[in-house]
């Protein structure tokens, strides 16, 4: 039998999941859909030719006898409220990050997983679930290039929006690293420092764009990411990992590759939404997969609540230009 | 409601289908089976824990009223005898290559489907399904490079077995270029000319490899195939399309690149089956989506007639050493 | 003592060694220049300062007193008149190709450098002192992947002029490919086939271009060589070696890595003088270290006579349509 | 006329510049050499098959009056003593680097240059003349990718010696960094900050490796070099520009591309004496050409003193973990 999902928000992401249940994924489908705007939830649903339950409110959806897992793409704000509220019913929920918008939200999630007894929470944190990534966790894993030392990264966009302050750059551009490099490194952060350097002429007046962060690990290695969103040229994500004898490097995307115009050239994607379509698809069919197996993996929420953490340190760090430590308490046995 | 399929001949590519129309496309589900051992049948039903009627033939299975279309993956030389009756019945079917041993078994093929009126026929050649030869085309076809002038292929295997004879370098390894080199030029062979270049060691004492296939296209395109199936190093598909402004090749897998060891260095994959393992699911979508829209597209049954006379002239052409005539009749109406 | 240098023909060539002779090598000068215009001798001394004396006529030059070795620079139906008379009177020479304009002339050459009993002949095909080429031939001789079985070239030009007819493909732009490629593979032509693919709308009327030249070496290796004189896109030398366990492929000229305008991008040169000019001065340089220390070594009569049988058939090929074969008298012990 | 040259301290980068006067270069001659040890000043001679006159000391070969031009390749603590005498005879010098073995002692040679009135030093970094470095700066100086904004680079060695302390990471190998990023950049360092990652295995006891040096130039731009000394992998030099709209890389070596065992590969260098072979050739001419032109440029004193100062930071940033500014005088008129 399919898992029948709810789903909270409908927004472009919720409707972006909606599609992918209904169109993409095995095993699963969409029976019931909420959002803060009821008739926006009706013309999704209608836009898509697709028969489910349009609730009130995430509440009476999580509720409701035929929902057996959630898909939380509502709101930020609104995410823990949710989640929490999933526990309580004991069923599983994706979250789509943040987990929750403060650290300590994500602890009372925590919490109450563990109060719980068994994971119920995935994360939407995608790029563990890219090929590229498992690739160059695969090689690290390997010992062929013997244990990491450093990692230098970039997280590029072609421009922002007005919209887009200094401190997005962790929330919203860093997290996706602050997020796979733990993953990666099966290590947690423990301070952060960030460097400014001659802004760009490209960033609107309120931006300092790039940045450069700069996190040491647990075990020693230095991690180097530019965040540089205004950069023009493409959507470009760099992980190169240093390690005692050899360095492996991310996969840049497949591309055509051309001679023309006295050049030698591939294509460099100009779109964030192309470059970890696939990732997406396989993060969610992973979390169906695994509720009908009667197992939530992949991100938890311990790693949500790391992330926020990190998030946290980081943003001190742009604030203050001191190393500043990052804590996380002991790691709860649920999530060893 | 999703489409009800019979499955004939249970063998190795068989199972693959039936995995994949199970486990990871959508829209479709196995409900009929047949092979010419039936307990082989009822095996690989219970190894996917798949519920579906076992048929003592492809001919019961293909009357059943419960199977809407056909999938035709059992010996080669049976292919045509299920085919035609698929279509008698007037039933979608995709065949796997080849669509007919012979030509004239192709050319049958065909006529039976015009007598039909429309197109019931999708011949499993998966190249135009991959994601590189679409990016790849979609370069061409933008103009990019002008007019396409000449086409360097290559068709790599690291090593055959020794029940691999030299025409099979033709209907094997070959028929994969002679279909999708047509679809990306979108124009037919004129002629076709095999050299023999000097022989590798690494071959055994019946094999002549590797060949050089010189094809010539109607517009006067011209394109050399290599084909070396003992190359030991990688299964490697090589295609550089050098137009009047530019050249355009073919994307390499992505890998991880390496230093290690006084060398740059990405893997090149060992196993043809890692090659275009994407583009099975796509192409097995696309029928299943195309019969559940009421056409049936990709490769055709003149494309497989196509496919079926160039590789004829080849094998000539192989034995000959002399340039070889190719011709095709009119393109009939249905497939224009 | 610097070498004493006698030049014969100041044109585009001649200048350029004359000052690779003043400026940049080791070891030689020039002492004295001839023209058929003795007033462009008189000029191009002038513009590089540079105190040599001016003969009326090559004969002149060769028997005079200081001249102690001669560069043949001179048009090119004058070669061979003049190698001669610098074997005649026993002194050594470095002569621009074609080392004759026809086989018969090479031949004539080769049997006065036999009957003076050592070389004192060395013909300017610059590729094998080209650093990408011996590292290339470095691999193969290495072992590394085994018998040569194919060669795959490409010589492509952005454009030609109006004055470039089809047989210069051969005697212009082929010739150094016949050279280096018999010098890679140690081994000589048996036969060649040339295809006219269809013709690129940016060339000249009488011009057939693109032109594919199949050779056959007596080893029986085959060479596939793509001319094309109007590519549009670059000066690209291509040269890719199929061997029995691997591949190796001429390295591309190093260029600075860019990101871009959604592109990554590498620079392709445009002009065909900046792609081997280093080559250019080591060859001569070998000529200059050769003849001080009393022998003559490179690219020897016997090759230039080599390239001249073979282009000759390479033109019946492209007149016939047909297999031609190349056949070259026995080696004589001299150029063993 | 040649110009004549002077050698103090024929060790092995002494014998290498006699010898690359004497037999690649143009325009000069050594004809005098000394060496703390002089019957190694006369085997050096007697190696090369040279004549030339040895001189008991470095003053007296500086005083000689066939002595046009120095080159100091004497033990790094020789050279201030060697270089002012050299000034003071108003002789122009050829210094190998260290120009002097303190900042001090870098001040006290410009001082003397300035009181000379015009340039006489250059310090032997010969990285501004590698060809590679070149483009990269002509791209950078074309404006195609804008204002610099970060600098990623990277040196690594495969291994070092016991003798190699952690201040050498400096002193030793950082410094040519030092001096082509402000060649690069035409900017000066104002901070430096020292970073220690996780110590690899392959490192001596003694010895901290690797390192990140994180700079900061007067207009803002950051830069962060890796160094590593036991990467075991190969010498690589890696030097990536982001500027406000495209990236700029340092271009690798040329290397053949080899297909073989399952992997696509160019080989990385060892040896640290391949990669810039060429750039002290074209270094050594240069100064060669000014010097007989009557002008002498390239790395003046004014630099050998601002890498002196910046490595001193540098090394101080290294013992204390803190953010070091770096201050260089107002830039003196004689080099600006």
């Amino acid at each position: 039998m399919s898992l029948q999902l709810g789903v909270i928000g409908t927004g472009a992401i919720g409707q972006d999941h909606i599609r992918r249940c209904s169109q993409t994924l095995q095993g699963c489908r969409v029976v019931a859909v909420t959002d803060i705007d009821p008739q926006q939830a009706a013309r999704v649903l209608a836009g898509l030719t697709l028969e489910a339950e349009v609730y009130p409110d995430g509440h009476a959806l999580i509720q409701a006898p035929e929902v057996q897992a959630l898909l939380v793409t509502s709101w930020g704000p609104s995410h823990e409220e949710f989640v929490l509220a999933a526990i309580a019913a004991g069923k599983p929920v994706f979250c789509e990050k943040p987990l929750a918008v403060t650290a300590a939200g994500c602890r009372r999630i925590v919490e109450a997983e563990i109060a719980h007894g068994r994971r119920l929470v995935q994360v939407g944190f995608m790029r563990p679930y890219d090929a590229g990534y498992q690739a160059l966790k695969a090689v690290l894993d390997s010992g062929r290039i013997g244990e990491p030392l450093m990692l230098h990264c970039a997280h590029r966009n072609p421009r922002v929006g007005e919209n887009y302050k200094t401190d997005m750059a962790i929330t919203d551009t860093l997290i996706h690293e602050l997020d796979v490099l733990r993953w990666l490194l099966a290590d947690d952060y423990v301070s952060v420092q960030v460097l400014f350097p001659r802004k760009t002429g490209k960033a609107h007046s309120q931006l300092r764009d790039p940045q450069i962060v700069l996190l040491e690990t647990a075990r020693g290695t230095r991690i180097d990411v530019e965040i540089f969103v205004n950069c023009q040229y493409g959507y470009d994500i760099q992980c190169e990992v240093v390690g005692e004898s050899g360095i492996a490097r991310l996969p840049e995307p497949p591309q055509v590759q051309l001679r023309s115009a006295a050049s030698l050239s591939s294509a460099i994607l100009m779109d964030w939404k192309e470059r970890f379509i696939a990732a997406y698809d396989v993060e969610l069919q992973a979390f169906v997969d695994g509720v009908r197996a009667g197992r939530v993996g992949g991100p938890s929420a311990w790693d949500g609540l790391a992330a926020a953490v990190a998030a946290d340190a980081c943003i001190e760090a742009q604030q203050s230009g001191a190393i500043v430590p990052i804590s996380l308490p002991q790691r709860p046995a649920l999530y060893a």
